[in-house]
């Protein structure tokens, strides 16, 4: 089970994002978080705030990303509830389903345990930046970024199938992978050393920070909303291909990246 | 499960509840809504939105009210999210055990069953009535009713027992007892027909309408967020001492008082 709460103008635009993006997006945050506990999602329900000036249209429109965004992995949306008020407000509550299995939390990564990550990072937050900048099309690698930013695309199957493989540890990166990868440390008692090596910038995000003058490592690093899943895997499991090898766990505490801390604008050479 | 939205100044006033009775209020409409399906609530997740004004103390109060509540009927609370907002908001979501049974509906109410409800009918709307004419305090009954607005009582183990008994038909009354069991008639297919001498106005009700220059019998007909229970059971049901038989399901569509189809502010002898 999980919930979030998304309001207008702090979660979405409705100038940047239709309706339906806004359904897309708001059932992928939510599917996402039951994924990353191992679980299949089952249904959804919706809590939805609108202002009087938004017609039927607009709705529809939200509903139907809902629904699409969860028949791509078997949910449904089994209801929800309308309400005035002054913004767009979204309260969304996803089930899961764990078949019997115990969930995997953030807790229980161990010193020796690999870090894997599924799922595209920088991507949400390099669009973002595009559309925070003017820019609302362009070339192919721009517009993959724009319709990350609106339309996350999570990993679904690769959840449950971690879950099956043995994680340890699983949340999926909604906040940035070093303040998510955190999370993890803190939870379970442990330091996780990223190998910057590991960390590809891809080639539609070396693009747009040459347009922006912006540092893609940056974004794949501290961008939140892809919904990519990072996991923690005891050495000897085998990993499938959507999983790409990005450091290990190891005793101590926080989140490095070949062995210094980072913070917002450069590594911190202080706190390293 | 069953998921409400609630936004500031639409389903509650900071300034005439404390946050302690806002979380019991906004838990106690959502455990309502799982008893009304004869299910047992288990959990509760909450999305709260918060402008930057609320305060810690606040914060902490709303979760001692969510969590109080919930200790009523041996629920938790699992989670949460929380947002920044302009106004306070809730998205309360809770899930409940149906131990294997069928879920109760509005739909399956037929000719020939006893309409019975369960709780308190109209306190909370002359409670509202109160403060909105600036009472906020006085005699026991006033202050009952003052109460009843600021935190409902609904009759949780009514609802679980009623599925075992048989009932056909459940809901609680939210938006008033004439139009939630209008919910009924229309899914079921069927007519209600209550019986006024049933309706018994309590003491309370008539001291504040006569205070108030108010109709005491529009409180109990259309008052919502008591969250009685309503329900029709099998005739040949013996009602346990907690249920008020106050009409019967008729062949035909709507609801009627004593033959009387009811409309705010008296009888509407236009659709009688």
């Amino acid at each position: 089970m999980s919930t979030d709460l998304l309001i207008e103008g702090r979660h979405f635009r409705r100038d940047w994002s239709s309706g339906y993006d806004i359904g897309r997006k708001a059932a992928a945050q939510n599917l996402s978080d039951i994924v990353a506990m191992g679980a299949d999602p089952t249904a959804l329900v919706v809590g939805l705030g609108l202002p009087a000036d938004v017609g039927a249209d607009w709705v529809d429109a939200l509903t139907d990303g809902f629904r699409d965004e969860c028949d791509l992995v078997g949910a449904t949306v089994a209801g929800g509830d309308i309400a005035r008020s002054e913004t767009v407000v979204l309260g969304v509550t996803a089930l899961g389903d764990l078949g019997g299995r115990s969930p995997v939390t953030r807790s229980g990564a161990r010193p020796g345990d690999v870090v894997a990550v599924a799922g595209r990072l920088g991507y949400a937050a390099a669009g973002l930046a595009l559309l925070g900048a003017g820019v609302t099309g362009g070339s192919p690698d721009l517009v993959t970024l724009l319709e990350a930013h609106r339309r996350p695309r999570p990993p679904y199957p690769c959840g449950p199938r971690a879950a099956l493989l043995g994680a340890t540890a699983m949340l999926d990166v909604s906040d940035g992978l070093l303040q998510d990868l955190g999370h993890v440390a803190d939870a379970s008692g442990v330091a996780v050393e990223l190998d910057a090596a590991a960390l590809r910038v891809p080639q539609a995000l070396s693009v747009a920070a040459r347009d922006l003058g912006a540092d893609p490592l940056e974004w794949v690093l501290t961008g939140g909303d892809d919904h990519a899943l990072a996991a923690t895997f005891p050495p000897e499991v085998g990993l499938p291909p959507e999983w790409t090898r990005i450091g290990v766990v190891a005793e101590g505490r926080g989140v490095r990246v070949d062995g210094q801390t980072w913070a917002r604008g450069g590594w911190d050479h202080f706190r390293a």
